[in-house]
């Protein structure tokens, strides 16, 4: 399918691994054949009938003509190239690590991994469920605190939440945040990011001079970071004191590696622990995506942001695992949220938590072990040539005061190709990993006998520093106070799968415990559960992008560069917007982002007072909380009946606001799955009050090739690439969030404390790490490139025709919730299950939990409205696919029937039970009123083709009021 | 786990991603638990009482003490890139291909495939049977033959099996076989060698001017090459007309993509059809593994080698894939045998269909549409720079009579980094593929510019070739009669999973229908499922690897040759031979070339005349049968009570035969599973009579850093490096066959018509490629780099101590046949079910079964001892898995109690009615003298990992009878 762009007289020669017909689901035939079902005569005509005139595309996107799949694994591994694996030794929250294998290819490799959805329904969700409580177990062990999260998005980022924990624990009384000065400086500098909001009062000190009493019992927490960003291992028991002792609560950033051999946050006292687990197996890939840990004191576990993984059982009474306390992140508390985290690492937490089980207390012991002799033995070699190490105390990582000049020795070493941390004119910094070999280690002492001024052979300078120091036992050159004597990773799963046979069949098992994009969609309304093709993923695990450090010099990432420029471009040419940062890690934390950056431009023009934010009251839950982040005051929206943005309310709210008025957020098409018509008259009412326009790009998926935020009128817009730009959910994050703006606010974007980023008025990082999850940005900028803008569009034109498609099917048999005046959707819908209430008692949730019986899962709960299902198939959904899924919705439907006409009782019947097990089904004992193969095969379909959920109907109430969030003892799976 | 070896200072530096740990299932200390239980009191207490003194190594194995993981990654890199990857033209049966991205990462490196073992249990194997009924439609549909085979080992050896046909359908009375002179050179030499043993004299000449009258009826059959190695597209017609006028059969050597344009042989009488698949998108690897293709009419059915996949029914009446006529590959016809293959190669298979499933009939015929006309163009291209073109009609592959010396046209060619095949002074061949790019094209017509007497610029002569050729129709440069106009790939699956997403599901859908090592142990008596380490895959799908053309200059495989090298060193090493070949793709193929070396040998001492090959009872089916194929006549030799080789009648045979006596053939440890006491007798006895000792190397892995073939006595012996080096057995193939022999055998080391390998009196080729399947040699070669010394040593010794630890714990519940003296076996042990027919009706396949409901592979049934089931655990399994397949048995031990003591029917019990699916499970009806759940979860731990059968018990003699090989009409399913 050559693009009408090219040159006819090449047609003859065209690439035919094209891949817009591989990522599209409906082959042409079948979308011909799908448009006449839904009434249109071309995907043109479709457009026609779903998106308003007065927006369509302006300027045409210049994404070029697309590239095969064979031309963009060519062009992958040119720019690849340009990027120079240099060993780096930089440290500051990044260290390089050796990805099991086994964990490389069947995890991070293996789209039975990468596409799953978040477990939201337990029920098919069993396997990562568990992994994702082995990595809580993890982290509450090596950390000695009560109760660990199941990650989240940095350690920069995880410290500012941990400010806000304290902050909120404190009534929002106390507005003072210590945070000592040895901290990472991308954490200090996110932590003051984001307590401008808050008008929380940063204070960067020494801890060991910190004075409480000088802020009078207004301190409400301290940050420090163990082992120091130099390395230091400092006793931290009196200063832990002194902060309870004032009132104040403290968080420890540390390291997992560090804690095999150190005495845990949690023996001396601190509140809150977090950092990054990327050492544990997930590649450094310049920045992310990495799973940032947290774990706090059983006190604040209700005030733990992010995802909880909990124990609990189902309606046999068979232990389960579930999402716990989702209340806290499904209904954040909007214009009082101190966080508005929704997604996790999870794909990268899962990871960790793998390679902590592949190598058990004993591996990662070991592991800790040698790199800290390692860097014991560096240390001597190092001073025995004229250097001298500054740490008093240290675990892998040296402050080393260098004989001359820092910047010969860093130029030394570079020479070597060897990256060191430049601290300032007289200090360098060292950090060891566990991929550091003897090798390593002599080219590391050259570097500094080359500088020395009593130069020696390394290698004799090493043989000799290595004396004494055995494999057997730690050199212990962080003190013996700091040793650590309490066990960890004791639970069986950390001591049973040490062997790759072993460890591949604990992958694989929990694997089919969970319904992924590769065994059936996922048709989950406002999360674009779309294909994450091969070949958009092959780049991420080459080692040129994989194995750099994110403050290598910029030299040394070309590669990185040339392709975020290019994805950069992509995404402005999508959207229309000028500029494009790639910061934030995740969707709401472009939301945060873009409201930050209008915050900035408004004060930039004498306009700061400006503080009310008007959202709808359609808007994710995500939208009032960024807003609040922000410091704006919420103002809410209506919506008129037909789910439409009341555009009279908007006036008038901005009218009344009219002087304090700084932004709208808005979603579009609208989280209700609608084009609306209103939509530039919107923005228009907002500019003409002054406030700016955040469009929310949740739904952007819909609009690319057709129209473009920037033409609309939105100022700034987030895109989700996990769900406009195809990188794949991973079971709940990675995510990315970059957001687009127009040129007033492209000076305002965000910098960086260590790498140069973002506009000339930079508003501080967001992220740890300067251009987010880098390492995933090949995976959508393979989407731009192979699309090109025939691609993209036709993709958007069959996102909205399979949503029609499947609207058409579906509405003879349910009511359908706003559609606009010619009764088509955009690229989603919304079932409405509340009128079965009255007439069988059931809910949306028995039907999604019915789904999971004909092998799907289920669409969105709830969302944006109680008791429906939204329901978005995306563009790869085959027409086959779809069919299958209306078939069963249908089937459904005459399951319901059943109980409206009283032949299946209201509390007992297929939709009451669902999901029906393989153990419920082969009981002995069957006294329902249905029979056992109608639980299980409705459909003749799924006697060949059937993912079964592996527990039945989960015990949310249960899993929160007994709230267990680690590995529970192996008996209880036993009986 | 540093060596021993290892400098001790060094210790403290050694790298901890170690192997041997990962690679070996129990851990130290479990493993000391298990000698404790076996009763000896370590590893090497062990090896005493199972390895007799006499054959203990002499001389230590000298592999190194072992890389880690990371050290062999980055070795391997080094190695990869001393190859050179230009782009090939060369052709010759080997055509560059795009793996389908979503193919590669999810069936080529996805252990759920490639760790599968051949389908022989139907019940836990329909996904792959599934797959590989699709090849046998493709083959057969694009051949347009009435019945396909599921693969050869290549090209070469596929036509040397029908020759074979050809032979026994003559029953052996015609001994002439014609080869076409356009028939590939090494499928030339290939039928040459196969033709020896049986007297059958090859006659190579011209098709059109071939006189079958002057061979006087003695002509059984014909090869033709479709089209031909230099590309031209003959009509056949009349030849084959001639040749059944005459009492020939023909059989047509073809390419794939080609029969999507040209008349398919079927269509023009051809009695056989073969080819090489590896152009259906598997890389070309070095030579292989790729799978060959075998096609014949009807009546040639039940002739047919290798593996056969038939449509049967289970129990309840459903459609079940399973191997048909498996008696002609189990019980291999022995000394009246034409052909000893057992294993095909079903992963390449796999990926051969599911290309062909991807890319549906449109597709195939678009790609070979584009080869043929980007090779039309290039023809007139070339034409018009004043080099003509020989070929009146062609495909894709082009005869060049150069203007000047063909060899300036190669060199020029080699500039640029590309390979053409130089025919001879005068002419140059190019074969264009799918990878082709506009650019490749002006880059070759470049090359010929150059060397054109009438210089023109290359991409103006492009322009001009392509005018008038459409991407839209065939240029049909191969004449208007050849062209096709009958249907293929008319099946649904062949249209139906064209998007990435449908493909990523059928993929996994088919996967998850079958038993992995990725779900549990396969112990499989003699064939040694162990760890196929991600490690050692990473390798085999390197571009570097994959990407290099067979018959490249060999200054480009130098990374290859390295390889090679070092492997044969290893293998020399751990065998004691002095030299090794890496021809022999699979193990019967090692087998025969063994054979072929002796007799070779014999006859370079005037010895020719001995033919006599004694082999024991015990032996494997194709022992006799290579040796049949050799031209030898067996004589078979006793085996006593305990099992031993009867070393009286050994003697007493070897004596009586002495002046014809010209090999034995034996398998250490025995077939039965034991170290034999009389080995080095035995050997001395064939020694001293005039023979040869040929070692049958199945069970090689017990042997490995243990004792040494050739210390032992042997002069040759095979690996099959699937069973003793690692190579994932994938679902039945690909294997290699390697064989070592001692110095006086090597001159004698086959050769090869292309590429210049092989001793200085080589015997012709046995494979098509000079090194077999070379590109899964890095996976036998890291397995040896990272184990090293202690590594395989102790692998072999926990092999042992693996099946010493089960028959302990089993011989308390069945009675075992064969062990040692002391109450040992060797890696493997027998249990007997023979005595439970009269008890209880049990057969040893009703076990099997049964342990499907346990979520087990059955071990090796009925071999070498009918109704019994012979059980190898490997090194790799842990003793938990251990413990867990024991308590399986254990437990079906008092199942069978039950029925002996009368609890349960002889004919209707847990055991008779196994393997039981959940479709039977839920039935509605239930009246089985058991319930459901004792059924399915005889155990608890069942309730949380069971892999489940999906058809239930498989009628073979209905599918034997009812014979149906191509995908059964899909509404079979639907019923």
């Amino acid at each position: 399918m050559p693009s009408a762009r090219v040159d006819p007289r090449d047609a003859v020669f065209e690439a035919l691994d094209t891949f817009a017909r591989r990522h599209i689901g409906p082959a042409d035939a079948e979308s011909a054949a799908m448009c006449a079902a839904v009434g249109v005569g071309s995907l043109d005509g479709l457009v026609a009938k779903t998106v308003p005139d007065n927006i369509t595309i302006a300027n045409p996107t210049r994404l070029g003509p697309g590239l095969s799949e064979s031309e963009l694994l060519a062009e992958v591994k040119r720019i690849a190239a340009m990027n120079k694996v240099y060993r780096s030794y930089i440290g500051m929250g990044y260290s390089g690590t050796i990805t099991p294998p086994v964990i490389l290819r069947n995890i991070m490799e293996n789209p039975g991994w990468y596409t799953q959805y978040t477990p939201y329904q337990p029920e098919i969700s069993q396997g990562r469920l568990e992994s994702l409580i082995n990595y809580q177990t993890m982290v509450q062990e090596l950390t000695g605190l009560d109760i660990a999260n199941a990650s989240l998005l940095d350690e920069a980022t995880a410290a500012a939440e941990a400010m806000l924990i304290c902050y909120s624990q404190a009534n929002r009384k106390k507005d003072v945040f210590f945070v000592d000065h040895n901290c990472l400086p991308q954490t200090i500098a996110c932590v003051k990011t984001r307590a401008q909001g808050f008008g929380i009062n940063v204070v960067v000190g020494d801890f060991e001079t910190f004075d409480f009493a000088a802020h009078k019992g207004k301190v409400a927490g301290a940050l420090i970071q163990y082992p120091s960003q130099f390395g230091e291992v400092s006793n931290y028991e009196a200063f832990v004191k002194r902060a309870h002792d004032n009132g104040a609560l403290v968080a420890c950033a540390t390291d997992l590696l560090a804690l095999a051999l150190l005495k845990p946050p949690g023996e001396f006292g601190v509140d809150i622990a977090l950092g990054n687990s990327q050492r544990f197996g997930v590649p450094l890939g310049y920045g992310g995506p990495h799973a940032a840990f947290f774990a706090v004191k059983d006190a604040l576990k209700r005030r733990m942001p992010g995802r909880l993984i909990g124990v609990s059982k189902d309606a046999t009474g068979k232990p389960a695992y579930r999402l716990a306390l989702q209340t806290r992140e499904q209904h954040i508390r909007r214009e009082k949220a101190t966080s508005n985290i929704c997604t996790a690492q999870a794909l990268l937490a899962n990871m960790a938590a793998m390679y902590a089980v592949y190598h058990g207390p004993d591996g990662i012991r070991a592991i800790a072990q040698r790199v800290h002799n390692l860097t014991a033995i560096l240390a001597r070699a190092i001073s025995s040539l004229g250097h001298s190490v500054a740490n008093s105390a240290f675990f892998d990582t040296l402050k080393i005061a260098t004989a001359g000049p820092a910047a010969a020795v860093v130029a030394a070493a570079l020479e070597k190709k060897i990256n060191l941390r430049k601290i300032d004119d007289a200090h360098v910094g060292i950090t060891l990993d566990e991929t550091v070999t003897k090798q390593d280690l002599e080219d590391l002492v050259a570097v500094f006998a080359a500088t020395s001024p009593k130069p020696a052979a390394a290698a004799a300078v090493l043989a000799t520093a290595a004396e004494g120091i055995s494999a057997e036992t730690p050199a212990a050159a962080f003190g013996a106070n700091a040793a650590r004597t309490s066990k960890y990773l004791t639970h069986p799963v950390f001591n049973s799968y040490h062997s790759e046979t072993e460890m591949l069949r604990y992958i694989t098992m929990l694997m089919n415990k969970d319904l992924s994009l590769a065994n059936a969609m996922i048709p989950l309304g406002s999360c674009t559960m779309k294909l994450n093709a091969t070949t958009e993923m092959i780049p991420v695990t080459l080692p040129e992008f994989g194995n750099i450090h994110p403050f290598v010099p910029l030299d040394q990432a070309e590669g990185y560069k040339t392709l975020i420029k290019e994805l950069e471009y992509g995404i402005a040419q999508a959207t229309g917007f000028d500029y494009v940062s790639m910061q934030p890690n995740s969707g709401a934390q472009g939301e945060y982002t873009g409201l930050r950056v209008i915050k900035a431009y408004l004060e930039s023009i004498g306009q700061g007072h400006r503080d009310v934010c008007l959202i709808p009251v359609s808007a994710h839950g995500t939208n009032p909380a960024s807003a609040a982040m922000c410091g704006m005051t919420v103002v809410t929206v209506k919506c008129d009946d037909a789910g439409n943005l009341d555009l009279d309310d908007l006036r008038a709210k901005s009218e009344k606001h009219k002087d304090r008025l700084a932004a709208t957020m808005i979603t579009y098409p609208s989280t209700y799955g609608v084009f609306e018509a209103g939509i530039k008259e919107a923005c228009a009412i907002i500019h003409a009050n002054g406030g700016q326009v955040y469009m929310d790009g949740a739904n952007l998926n819909a609009q690319l090739g057709l129209c473009k935020p920037a033409e609309i009128g939105a100022d700034v817009c987030h895109l989700n690439n996990h769900k406009t730009l195809a990188i794949p959910h991973g079971g709940g994050g990675p995510g990315m969030g970059p957001i687009g703006v127009k040129s007033h606010l492209g000076p305002f974007l965000p910098g960086h404390p260590v790498v140069p980023t973002g506009g000339s008025k930079a508003i501080g990082p967001v992220s740890a790490a300067p251009w987010g999850s880098a390492s995933i940005l090949p995976i959508s900028w393979a989407y731009m490139k192979m699309l090109g803008d025939d691609g993209v569009r036709k993709a958007t034109q069959v996102a909205l025709l399979n949503a029609n498609y499947m609207l058409r099917r579906l509405e003879k048999h349910y009511p359908i919730l706003y559609t606009n005046k010619d009764g088509f959707c955009a690229h989603e819908f919304i079932i409405d299950c509340r009128p079965f209430d009255a007439t069988s008692h059931v809910q949306a949730i028995d039907i999604a939990k019915r789904l999971h019986d004909y092998g799907f899962h289920s669409p969105t709960m709830s969302f944006p409205v109680a008791n429906t299902l939204m329901i978005e198939p995306t563009e790869s959904e085959s027409k086959a696919e779809l069919d299958r899924f209306c078939d069963a919705m249908i089937q459904i439907r005459q399951e319901i029937r059943d109980i409206e006409e009283g032949r299946q009782p209201r509390d007992n019947n297929v939709l009451t039970n669902a999901p029906h097990t393989v153990d419920v089904l082969i009981g002995a004992e069957w006294n329902r009123p249905y029979s056992r193969e109608t639980a299980a095969f409705p459909v003749p379909s799924l006697r060949r083709r059937k993912f079964w959920p592996t527990v039945s109907r989960v015990d949310d109430t249960f899993g929160d009021r007994n709230l267990i969030c680690s590995c529970p003892p192996i008996e209880d799976y036993e009986q």
